[in-house]
């Protein structure tokens, strides 16, 4: 059983970056198609799947389908020394500690134990009525205004319309996005849906520098927020449960 | 009555600075002619006066004169996300709400009863026998030098010569300014008197970067220092008490 | 008994900044060569040992042979207000005041009297087996790495091989230098020895920008390093007591 991969360190942080945003620490599936990670964030609000297709890296080697235990926060220490267009080159012989040659470093980090770590979630099978492609920086510069006035945003689909909120105690913000102002709007049905800004806002900095982000969203029912990673070879879809609107 | 205003984010942004330095609440007259405040410091050791002109504004539309109270914290929060050269628009009906739009957001603000800010000071009629014209940077960094020795700076005219100096328990700094290091200088009198740094430091990071600042000293008198904004349509008056020197 | 001396603003924030990273207060030699000091940290781990000579300054003058007392961080205080060209025209007159006039401000500081300032300390004699000369920013991002996972850092050499490595509980890295990496690499015997990470993680920022640093090397013996400053007017040189390896 090893493993060696090969892969950008400027695309490799933002991998580590956009899970640990939510977890400390993973169990990623190495298999002969890539990597793959779910996890849930400690309160269960919140869900990450991460895949890399076996193409994003530079080199890929596997004998063996294996599972390791990541401590992300280890990690993202390490590639805060590599510069984004150095190579990151990974390799385990058995699972228990993790080779990590980087800018002519040599690290060997122990890994943790797969069992010890929390369980991965289960995906909901949601079809959600609204679907919205937009830029990354559009939803981060809305809840980076939303949080002036509230600690949760509303997000409204009337029509080819979609309308980002806050309301706070005393004030409110709002910002009206119409077809044109966005990459593509379908909505079956008109949705409105109220999000936690603390979560939208880690997942926010992640999301940023994506051209597309795909946002799924109905009436009180969870937001998906999709994009891609690694030159479209990875992907991250962040699910976040909605807060119930007190009448 | 309503009003409706348009102006620059950047230029904005430094009204709200060059004010909420010194008071956290103020009440705004909106007039014909534009819009004027006055406010002291919780302590009474400091004044501002400030106004901009119509003029100073990309558009400006006002049915009645009216009185607004303004959290001046909250508007520089929401400033803080725009980018300079947008615009923010800025309307309110009825005194209770202001609507300000920037950068596609609208937010909805409510405003403070002006009933409840601290009265608007009476301006003392001061006629200052030594006045001086300098760029702001050259007063920013005399008041830094200062900090590193001391808590008051001292300003001393001499003919036409501003000397700056401060004086710890151990260590002193001082900076000669002839007249060809200044703008202008004009005395009457030999002046002397000496400021709390703390004050100082606040109005010089306003100051800083205007290309000339009007300073009018005198003896154990405050020291007056006025600078334009908005493209010279509006200005800010510094008004500060002198601390007097013990024997 | 009077002392004159210019210095650029940039070289000499250089000098103080060496000696700072290891103590407050330093007694400097001032003689018809130049300047020079010698001090140990408080815990008497680590040495240094400064020297500028005379043609390191602008101009330098001198009476006769004197000893000041310093206190570092006033003077980096005020070094941080001028800008890397201007020059620094340092001054004394008795030993018991430091003129210092910068970017047109003149600064007067009270010295400390030398008697009260911890005794210089003695040099050991050590002939080292292994002389190493490379580039200040490899080591220093060698200590960078190593912090990452322990907090000391491990030196061998090999023939013409120096490894730089660090254990942690759980975790290591390991960065090996051939002679190819290095400027020059002589080695009469085989090296190695631990380190404190703290004290070289403060050295290693004072010599990152040194084009050659000179690392003098034995097996559980103090380490040396050693670089140019003030265009090569000037040298620093440090020295790390070792510390011992538990079995």
């Amino acid at each position: 059983m090893s493993f060696e991969g090969k892969i950008k360190a400027g695309d490799f942080k933002k991998v580590i970056d956009s899970v640990s945003r939510l977890v400390d620490e993973i169990k990623l599936q190495i298999t002969e198609d890539g990597v793959q990670t779910k996890a849930s964030d400690p309160a269960n609000v919140a869900m990450v799947i991460l895949s890399i297709n076996k193409e994003g890296f530079d080199s890929f080697s596997l004998d063996e389908e294996m599972e390791i235990g990541l401590d992300l926060d280890k990690l993202e220490d390490i590639l805060g020394v590599a510069s984004s267009s150095d190579f990151v080159e990974l390799s385990t012989e058995d699972g228990s500690t993790l080779d990590v040659e980087v800018g002519g470093f040599e690290y060997n980090l122990s890994l943790l134990d797969p069992s010890t770590i929390q369980e991965q979630p289960e995906i909901p099978n949601l079809d959600l009525p609204s679907k919205i492609i937009m830029e990354g920086k559009t939803l981060k510069k809305a809840v980076k205004a939303a949080e002036k006035v509230s600690d949760y945003l509303i997000l409204v689909t009337q029509g080819k319309k979609l309308t980002i909120k806050a309301e706070g105690d005393s004030d409110s913000v709002k910002l009206d996005l119409e077809e044109e102002d966005l990459i593509e709007i379908e909505s079956e049905k008109d949705s409105r849906s109220l999000f936690s800004l603390d979560y939208l806002s880690d997942m926010s900095k992640s999301l940023s520098s994506a051209d597309r982000v795909e946002m799924e969203l109905g009436s009180d029912y969870p937001i998906k927020l999709k994009f891609p990673i690694v030159n479209e070879e990875g992907k991250v879809e962040y699910m976040l449960a909605p807060r119930i609107e007190s009448e």
